[in-house]
């Protein structure tokens, strides 16, 4: 928050020229590539949108897992530009497997890319397997892109181990900057291919962010109090370390998992896809969904999420990302225990607290 | 810049909403339209492309005076849609006349809309007779679209009174905030055509901006601490008045231009089209214009801009936007006396300066 106010300075200066060429080389050292990272001034769908758009041309062919409303999101986009979405389907809550990706290859031999959302904002879902779909992606001479702008920095992904093209996020997830930065890492051999393609839009012209890299600058105006926001997360997360922060996510999560559990309700996703930043939680059948968020807000000053669209009623989700900690957790867990049990919902609030504590001992 | 980092809140939620509402009233205020105002995280430039793709189909003809560097990327951007620019230039330094953009409607009466950047920040040269072509525009049933990223709220622009279907502006110019928003006016029967419409990208629709608006939200996470900056900036210029703040903008810069001929510098742009936020200068021809501005930027902390592209070397452009006030321009005059002086141009500071301050009594 202190860094949004610094000055606001020349974007076509000597001065920005050193401060985005050090943030880029941070940036790169959190994506792990040996290519490039680009920033673009907008949401994460801004990013996704570039993602598709550079990519692919009128006629191309793109498998997509499709286990949620941000994989759906994708799905459209890709038709939006004039590809062809091959639907790889799983029931919300789960995703689908390597298996049904392989086979999906095998029956589209021309298929020019593998688009995969790592993390199921809707649903609560992470896929993965992300490792084995791009060896199935490399495999079939397909390009790999990851939307993984709700766990990246929160979960693992290693961009050139895991073979992936393009990864995409913003800066207000695991991050912990405020929303309005996309960061795309651009492999080597999706930046040929991006420079060869004609692209519709000039603003998402990823290719040019990249022409424009060379001499330090963003070809459009940058918001450049993000910019300085982004640039003391990062640091912020350097001081953590990458890794730290990984495992402190996963064990902020399973503290919530293992006490929603004990609470007596049910988990949305299942075990083996399970999020480690968004946890979706089953509404109980006698409790209004939306009371039971407002009694949170109210009472407890705490934020949930209904779930999307039809699931709207039928799920909350808690955000387990950036900034969590044991704090958090705790005091998010005890107010849900207290705002179920005013609604009706009984509930054993100390069992669950305690088996939270242990999970989070030492954090 | 105090406004930047207030707490970010949950952008679906009911606090979200109402200052998202009457952010929204201000900003219709300002642009003194009936219509809607849409708000998109994204570079001005982002904004030009929304207008652009929302309107304009493949195969659609657009008329386009070209008279710098942003009226000919407004071209590209309108072909890179698929459409049609026809081009009406004019020599750098001067703006087309009404005349010929008459001529270029009788001569296109097939064309679907007008497009004319108000402000060309690269020649420092002001469209002058904006109401004259909205009225050639609607006597055409064309649409008419205004790029007044430099001058919005710096000039007169009276949006509904101009029969401006479109007017887009950028955060960082005379609405002083820091960069990182575009902001649109639409009108009824440009919103018509939009809906209407099938667009390319996503991101950029903004059928989806409006349709969210009824709900008092964006389709996309909105960069909030520049929503909260952009909040403070109206507010501040509704203390001034936007009379009194496009007053201040003509004073200024009446002040500068006439403090830079007693200097003895040619004027890049005609008088009846000069700038009233962005003063270009031509460089003396013995004093080297990189050595000239790196001699402002570092022995006085004052930043000018040199020429776009080719002109790089042959102007220098001054600034004179949203909060420019009194001191920042007699500083800003010693300054460029003194660093043209120690360059080897001799010049008259004392008549300049006392030029200028009758201009700028009682402001």
């Amino acid at each position: 928050m202190e860094a949004l106010s610094r000055p606001i300075i020349n974007h076509r200066g000597a001065e920005f020229h050193r401060f985005y060429e050090q943030l880029i080389e941070k940036a790169k050292k959190l994506f792990t590539t040996e290519g490039d990272v680009v920033i673009l001034s907008s949401s994460g769908t801004g990013g996704v949108e570039a993602a598709v758009q550079n990519l692919i041309r009128p006629g191309d062919k793109a498998v997509v897992p499709v286990f949620g409303e941000f994989s759906e999101r994708l799905a459209d986009l890709l038709e939006f530009a004039g590809g062809s979405a091959v639907r790889v389907a799983a029931a919300y809550g789960d995703a689908p497997s390597i298996a049904e990706i392989e086979d999906t290859f095998r029956r589209n031999k021309d298929a020019k890319a593998l688009f995969v959302v790592y993390n199921e904002t809707s649903t609560g879902v992470a896929f993965r397997q992300l490792k084995q779909a791009g060896e199935i992606a490399s495999a079939n001479g397909a390009f790999f892109v990851v939307d993984a702008i709700s766990n990246f920095a929160g979960d693992e992904l290693p961009v050139d181990h895991y073979g992936v093209d393009i990864c995409i996020t913003g800066s207000q997830k695991c991050l912990a900057a405020p929303p309005g930065l996309a960061l795309l890492s651009i492999g080597r051999r999706a930046r040929k291919s991006i420079e060869e393609n004609r692209r519709s839009s000039l603003y998402f012209d990823i290719s040019r962010y990249l022409r424009y890299l060379e001499r330090k600058e963003t070809p459009f105006t940058p918001c450049l109090p993000l910019f300085y926001a982004l640039d003391e997360a990062i640091n912020m997360i350097f001081e953590e370390g990458l890794a730290n922060r990984i495992v402190r996510h996963k064990r902020c999560s399973d503290a919530l998992y293992e006490a929603f559990e004990i609470l007596g309700l049910q988990l949305f996703a299942k075990r083996q896809v399970r999020s480690t930043t968004v946890i979706a939680v089953e509404q109980p059948e006698n409790v209004s969904g939306k009371q039971f968020r407002e009694t949170l807000d109210e009472k407890f000053g705490i934020s949930v999420a209904g779930g999307f669209a039809e699931l709207s009623d039928k799920l909350f989700r808690v955000g387990c990302m950036g900034q969590v900690n044991r704090e958090h957790v705790l005091s998010t867990l005890a107010a849900i225990s207290s705002a179920l049990s005013m609604l009706g919902f009984e509930n054993p609030k100390e069992a669950a607290l305690g088996a939270a504590e242990e999970k989070l001992k030492g954090l």
